[in-house]
């Protein structure tokens, strides 16, 4: 079978190019997780990574939802974006183990990963709009609502984190 | 000469490498974004992604100043997270080149990357202004507060696209 066109090219295909990356970013991010919440020195970061790992969940969860409203395979497209980011936060893991600033390192890293979901999710909420899909839209808006909290909730936690290593 | 323990790394070591992990991610910004430029179909594409260019190049001018605030060489350290999201961008550009498309999938990368830059230098700051480094916390606030402004206008020209395609 010959390829289509390269111009031929539409934005459901880039919706659902999109959506692989996801899928695939939110797989190697609730791997992640476990092991960030082992790491953790304070109690409230490891909860609160036990709490987004289970988050993490219902999120993969809805994206099959979505694969199955759009009639497409739920599939997984490399993320070298994700792949970077958990790297990066598996180094500071090794170079600060046992350091002070080992709980600031991991939420660093979880804060770029919140923000990777948080441009990705808005992004596929705006095409999901604009092809006129809006359960699929709702279901987005949801997890991008989530991932926000989380990045509150984290921003919170570094805050506080650096108030009582200062008291 | 023997290395420091690992415990005894502090938060002004993870401020370093972290500004050196920026610093890389900036300059590989600022060669991609002439790319992303000339690729763009859009007129007001192009020109948001040459004005981010010349604000990118401020951008690293304040982090040679505060390399130089806190007396530490100006290096640069490999940030896979950033080489990532330039690659999958590059991606779009080839798999969506001539399509209807390449504008939003040129858009969804851009977005991608000032998020990650928000999460960067919202962190640097908060451990700038833990360490008291209230010149060095300033300067980062001042990129801060452009990445935010230039992810909201990113924001504008995804919707304004789609309505314009939907026209």
């Amino acid at each position: 079978m010959a390829a289509r066109p390269k111009t031929q090219k539409t934005l459901e295909d880039l919706f659902y190019e999109t959506l692989k990356d996801i899928y695939f970013a939110e797989k190697q991010i609730l791997r992640a997780l476990p092991k960030m919440a082992k790491a953790a020195d304070s109690e409230d970061l490891r909860k609160a990574f036990e709490t987004h790992r289970d988050e993490t969940e219902g999120q993969i969860e809805r994206l099959v939802q979505i694969f199955e409203l759009i009639e497409k395979p739920a599939r997984t497209k490399t993320c070298d974006a994700v792949l970077g980011i958990v790297e990066e936060g598996k180094e500071v893991m090794e170079d600060f183990d046992g350091s002070e600033a080992l709980d600031a390192g991991l939420l660093a890293g979880a804060q770029a990963v919140e923000h990777y979901e948080i441009s990705r999710y808005g992004t596929l909420k705006t095409w999901a709009s604009q092809l006129g899909l809006r359960d699929v839209a709702e279901l987005l808006d949801k997890t991008l609502q989530e991932e926000k909290k989380t990045d509150d909730l984290l921003s919170q936690l570094a805050k506080q984190a650096i108030n009582r290593k200062a008291a």
